[in-house]
């Protein structure tokens, strides 16, 4: 028999339960709260950190979340497998780049400004269509947002350590070839992980080398831009504008400069929400692997931080 | 020797005589004036009618545009070919319809005012995965926003007289099923032409069929719509909200209550710009056709208005 605790918010809590338990899994107990015999623990990193140092019978750990950075903390334990959440976030993060990029394309706020007015605006419209962009990171979110960006006839470039397996990027960049990588791009999309090869990757060279009037997002992590940088290109106006979904501190302190930067789209960390049902259904999956001796999927190496 | 009129905006008018002209077509002469052996005409319709009259060598006029109701008025010779721009809108009105789908499924302006207070936003975003939207006609255009849908991992039904040949559409419906096709749809997008036919067709019962708290998008033509039940449905909030960019009157009066129903976005007929680039590639192929004796593309039957 296993036992599993659920770490997650009070207001999925319910909605986990109700799938985990409709799912029936076999050998398995499920508990919300502290019991010396949980082996095994699902929820959010956060919750499961303050947790760490009481399960003495811990073997696995899943993380709910894609990002396990408070899991990853100097001086906590690594004597168990922690597998996190992928491959439920790329739709999700296709709607959210896609929707603000289309925001700005498309002038919908220059349109609702007009409207306020009663206002015929008939000015010409963008399009997404013909633009480069640039996806840093093709795991299974940049693959996505490399379909979505070729589905509206974008010129795709990825930027990845090695692997070039996605069959929607046009073009495949490798370190140490950034810069020719960001050369002309219209839009720029970062989804990297935080890991000591990606802080301040996003800085004011590689912003440079971006078209005059381009768009960057970030939907990785705060570590991974230079928030001076950025702040800049945007005041000077060679970015038209950003989206940061991420920050270094989140949430974002009330007098952070990024809240009054003009051109800046802040999002609160919302652009993938882990919905229970996405998430439910992956740790069931997983489950299953673990007790029929199989391979976990999404075992994250505590060296390299993903 | 052919002789073409140009008929277009001034702001087009540079573009569309460098395309031309590169292409170097045989046998072509091209004006952008008025000339008595004007055998073909390519451009604006608003702008053809006014020169039918005069055009007494006419054979052909290729529109720029979807809609030609300007050439379709009572009383207008018919005695000449007709053809309009299809096959070149299906994206742009992807970009419009996503655009505003996203805006308002990811809480796009609900953001922007939390973060003109500084303040940090964690709510939940919506998805658009698993809501069902139903295409009021499956044409070009119709396809490619099913298409889109799919990509969203949206539920796709179709409405059309008869063609099944779309490959987006999950279910197909034709008259008279039309409130089985809309009942319970989150998303209702009317593409449909102006004709006889589709005159109000988008009216109380038919909104009222739609899930509580949906949203209709009208990139079709105004004709499609009863105002004042749209309005009710607005207000009611049986609609979450609605996105308008064809109007029976255009430009729509600043009198017209559309400017002041609340959850209602106006967006001027820009939802699918007429690209000089794309119109001309579609003239010169059709030019080849006619020149060599093939069937035009994209003819308009004078009779049923598409």
């Amino acid at each position: 028999m296993h036992k599993l605790l659920l770490l997650t918010k009070n207001r999925d809590r319910e909605a986990y339960l109700a799938y985990l338990k409709s799912a029936a899994l076999p050998d398995l107990e499920i508990t919300t709260s502290f019991d010396s015999n949980i082996d095994l623990v699902f929820g959010e990193p956060t919750l499961i950190r303050e947790m760490l140092p009481q399960l003495s019978k811990l073997v696995w750990v899943q993380s709910s979340w894609a990002g396990v950075e408070p899991l990853l903390e100097p001086g906590l334990r690594r004597d168990y497998m922690l597998t996190n959440a992928r491959g439920v976030f790329g739709g999700l993060m296709s709607e959210f780049v896609f929707g603000y990029l289309l925001l700005y394309e498309r002038k919908i706020l220059q349109r609702l400004a007009a409207q306020k007015e009663s206002r015929w605006d008939p000015s010409l419209t963008g399009t997404l269509r013909g633009k480069k962009i640039g996806v840093l990171g093709v795991g299974s979110i940049g693959s996505h947002l490399a379909e979505t960006a070729t589905h509206f006839g974008m010129v795709v470039r990825g930027y990845t350590r090695a692997s070039e397996t996605c069959p929607f990027i046009d073009s495949y960049y490798h370190e140490p070839d950034l810069s020719d990588f960001a050369s002309g791009l219209d839009v720029l999309v970062n989804t990297l992980p935080n890991t000591p090869r990606t802080k301040k990757i996003i800085n004011s060279e590689l912003l440079a080398a971006m078209r005059q009037g381009g768009i960057f997002i970030n939907v990785g992590r705060g570590s991974a831009i230079n928030e001076g940088d950025l702040i800049a290109a945007l005041t000077h106006g060679h970015l038209a504008c950003a989206v940061l979904d991420v920050f270094e501190q989140e949430p974002l302190p009330p007098e952070h400069p990024f809240w009054k930067t003009d051109n800046l789209f802040i999002t609160s960390h919302t652009s993938a929400p882990s919905f229970p049902e996405d998430i439910a259904r992956l740790f069931l999956e997983n489950y299953l692997n673990w007790i029929n001796g199989r391979k976990l999927n999404f075992q994250v190496n505590f060296e390299s931080g993903y």
